[in-house]
């Protein structure tokens, strides 16, 4: 039988009660995602447990190549089933990491599997999820539905024609399944020819001929505008750093036409043409009432031999120790001087930052919106009990836990959406922690409130969807 | 009732018994805090728990507008009734974060108050305190002495004419009221003018015709002499991250002209002026056998908006991640290369620098002084009980806790002294902690001494005031 | 009695379980340490206490100062008897520093004294452990075998003759005395002088003139040889941060030839010479199999003062800084691009650093070796519990506990080999901790073997001595 109970992670009573009657059954508002939004339209089936689970999860890619296991077993040309059944000899070594929690946790929710996943249960559980999945109630809309998700977030980008979401929303399906505009590409090149190349289909996509950093302003304003349309509310941005520019002597539109030019900018011109473009960006969110997010603090494409073989986001990326701190301060300070800062969500991908990003917030918070600067839900490599715990504590102890807009799976895949219930557990057990030693007063009903605000109530009128 | 019992975060038996029994009554000496001595010399009473309580405490002013809080209840127009109650309304929002902890705490030690602050105990917290404000016990130098406060260090401006600290002198009396030398305008300035403007007045305080950098050294000295005819002991420096120059290409009497000449220094200039007073600076105090304080790791004025409305320490600073390590090991090796380096206390703001600051300290202890150079105690946005935690269990691991000074309540208000009590507590649950897992000896006595020597005595001995 | 109890740091029955079933009576081996050559080969025995345990132990000269204990009784001229009863006068004050727990576990393990350590014990240790000095079984090699050292590994400069280890090869002693290749004086020279000096030491070591680059690589070769010979399977670097260069604008060529002609280079060329050397001996290792470690972070030499009184590795170094994740992943994509790079331990110092370490391993685990890039264990300042704990939990977290090498002493101490122990119950207590919780299934068979794994048999397995 699985360790995971019906009060795994509850170690109070207190907690107990916190979690059972005010959260559990919460509906989740999934506010920042990477499902893909054409299985949803499409309300894909999936053949087997390999392609709903072990697709695209690099996650799981990682901790299988650190056992030594051959790449043809975790993203090459073996067998659905040879693959599972060597996950299935992993597991058992992925003990302490969270593969090991969400693992069994995600088995149980969907499956009602209760077996620990390990060599001598491998073929059961792979036929008996499989068979399970031939089920209607496994269409990715289904699972959804099955999760009480009430809003799903992808992630897109501005090119993007969004037909799927449109698609999904003509239908009378009751999770809103809404677009995230993430306009990385325009600012966060690696090369002219990658801007050059993403700036045509920009011109594409938003009709707006660009030939001027006027006219890319117009054509992102363009694609914000049908964003908008769609039910967007959310940017997002994935950066290193937040670029910074002390002085002002750089000129966007000369950069712009250095690299319609196809000429390569220096390493200061990048960055100072970064800021530009992103100050703008922020500014157009701001007229639409949007919440912009900055997941901050990646190492990306570390490994450029496997980066050529597989591509991105394939298990090669991590954590960096970028400074933070100065150039943030100073970027938020750039748009809040004009009031035109939006409501924000800061994430940082490294803990050391913890403290930084949680004190961060309060400089920009200035009494006009609840919690308006939010700092964000425990990411990627830190989405994990540990991680989410310091989290919740620098945000606790530097601002306003109760401001707080709580958990988002941030995931590939249908499976993961357990992790609302994973946060919710961890935070309540925090809370019945604070209360079994007296650092906060036995009261329920109150505390009750608070964590169920965190789990569901802010996000909803955070964002307003 | 409130939570805050008499065993109030003490886990143990053990810890219990260290805390009632060796340092619940030990006095407080309290090394750096903000206190205005204006105050304390005209034994100024607070009309309301507004005034007392709420004025200039920018702690709360954040969580208040972290909440969607109009500034006209923070720092505005309205009535300080009504400031109050929103205060009020605001308490139970900042579970978890210290200030639901020091609020209750404070209420309950200086008011006798044990209800929670809600909406509903709100107006008649708010009466009775302000009832009991009236009575003569309510005066500064009373509150003080209710705490059992032997020595109030302030923080006071080269230029002050230490009026106030004079006046307390001359009555009877018994906490020492003692300025501390803060230098930080003489070198950290943000424009010429600022610093000629400084000039200024430190040649009007201080009777030097200030024409040169050496006659700024003689105008400082004559100041330093000054503040310890005052029963100054300490200085205290707040910067970002410690000036360093790796070479001698700068010379200081070229920078002080350029400076007079109302001319700009460069970046490197600035770094290089700064790194020369500074360490003129602590050779004077070295001289005179004083302690010198480092603030490290703030970052300031994030907020420009709000700084034009409201000024400087109105709540908009937090945590910067500058680089440390290396610039103040080389700092403080010029100074004691030539045996100029006094005692010395360095606070990190930042907690990821937690170690780095804890391992630095046995590089400058040469068997001279016992804990010559401090661990500062957590501070600012470290000074609750993770924070505090934290900084105690980096000292223990990398340095000697038995060595440590203890706390301080680096604050501006007089109702923030319970303090004190909150890092006792937390000291002696620790240590409790230990004893019940059997990490150290179950032996009352020794561990008895150790932490009231933490709590008192260290200091004591440290400052010898 | 000694608070050292059967179960000392095992708070669940079932950690004691793990521990005294699993892992207690399993061989060492230890796989860095800096223990004398010399000594092994002589099979020193020593004269007393102070000899074998205070002799160079900079974590107690430093505590000594911090107590303000005069340099005469550390490292001066004061009688070993005098210094000793000084030390036992500082041990209580040593609480909370893991100083306090290894003096007591090694009290216990190596002279079956149970006593607490103190003045009034003192007398009666020094003589009890002195009389037990003078058996055979307290010479290095005995100490080594007492203790179940399967094998250790030294740390040795690549001029050295290697003598003392081939000397102890040709007994029939059975603890393998293996030497590590260290070159930081290769390519981490701090002047034009130091790195000619090392030079002429190199060419006659190596029989090979060094008149260019390039002999200069064939005389590392030819070291790298002769210690595979010896049985060496391991380097190790000691570095504030792994150097790289973003470009090929330098030649190592000229920049040798520049040193050659007693030039001094700038700093940029000073990092690429750093870099092209570094390189190269990693290619040299992976052509052998080897294993590569980097020790980076530290600050090292940081009080002049008494490091020209007293030399390098005195007790005046401490943490870093420096920024890490952009060169170290770069670094290692040199190497992995054409497949050279081989198995790598990487070790932190400061452990603000913990994630981004814990996280880097997992972008060069190729699926090629079970925990080919290993995040190396919890290092000097760190070498404790709570030190112990937070790398255990980060690479939990982020990578796979179960393929970790585990422990080793890094010490100059023959005394210092029961942090292994303290080492394997701090793991099996954080595991009981996870099973007592219900965040681990309760298996004991199971985990025991991964416990057993990652304190010796990974070691053993990944090493192949």
């Amino acid at each position: 039988m699985s360790f995971i109970t019906e009060n795994f992670l509850l170690q109070s009573t207190f907690a107990q009660k916190l979690y059972h009657e005010y959260v559990s059954t919460l509906p989740i508002i999934d506010y920042h995602n990477h499902l893909p939004p054409a299985e949803i339209a499409a309300d894909r089936k999936f053949e087997n447990l390999t392609q709903i689970w072990l697709g695209g999860d690099h996650y799981k890619w990682r901790a299988m190549r650190t056992l030594g296991i051959d790449e043809s077993f975790i993203t090459g040309r073996k067998s659905d089933r040879e693959k599972f059944l060597k996950w299935a000899e992993a597991v058992p070594y992925t003990m302490r990491n969270p593969l090991y929690h969400w693992t069994h946790l995600e088995l149980q929710r969907y499956f009602q599997i209760s077996d620990l996943l390990q060599p001598n249960t491998a073929a059961l559980v792979y036929d008996r999820a499989n068979e399970a999945l031939t089920a209607s109630e496994f269409s990715t809309r289904m699972l959804l539905t099955k999760m009480h998700v009430e809003v799903v977030c992808t992630t897109d980008d501005p090119v993007d024609s969004l037909q799927s979401h449109q698609q999904v929303a003509k239908t009378d399906y009751k999770t809103k399944v809404l677009p995230t505009f993430r306009p990385d590409k325009v600012y966060n090149f690696t090369s002219t020819a990658d801007f050059l190349a993403y700036k045509d289909l920009l011109t594409q996509s938003s009709g707006v001929e660009i030939t001027s950093y006027d006219t890319l302003l117009v054509a992102l304003q363009k694609r914000i505008d049908f964003f908008h349309q769609q039910g967007c509310r959310l940017a997002d941005h994935g950066l290193g750093q937040i670029p910074f520019l002390e002085t002002d002597s750089h000129n966007p539109s000369k950069l712009f036409e250095k690299l319609n030019r196809n000429e390569a900018l220096s390493l200061v011109e990048v960055q100072a043409f970064r800021f530009y473009v992103l100050v703008e960006l922020c500014r157009l969110y701001h007229q639409r009432g949007w919440v912009q997010q900055f997941h901050l603090g990646a190492l990306r494409n570390t490994n450029k031999r496997m980066l050529s073989q597989l591509g991105p986001d394939t298990g090669f990326d991590s954590i960096g120790d970028f400074s933070q701190a100065s150039a943030l301060a100073s970027f938020l300070n750039v748009l809040d001087s004009t009031n035109q800062l939006c409501k924000t969500i800061l994430y940082n991908l490294n803990p050391a930052d913890n403290e930084v990003f949680a004190a961060m917030i309060g400089n920009f918070n200035d009494g006009s919106v609840k919690g308006k600067i939010q700092y964000g839900s425990a990411w990627w490599f830190l989405d994990q009990k540990d991680g989410m715990e310091k989290q919740i504590n620098a945000l606790s102890n530097m601002g306003l836990l109760s401001c707080f807009i709580g958990m988002l799976t941030d995931s590939r895949s249908f499976m993961s959406f357990p992790r609302h219930e994973y946060f919710r557990r961890i935070l309540c057990n925090l809370i019945g922690e604070d209360v079994v030693k007296g650092e906060l007063p036995n009261d329920e009903k109150w505390l009750g409130k608070l964590v169920a605000d965190v789990c569901y109530y802010n996000a909803k009128e955070y964002f307003n969807f």
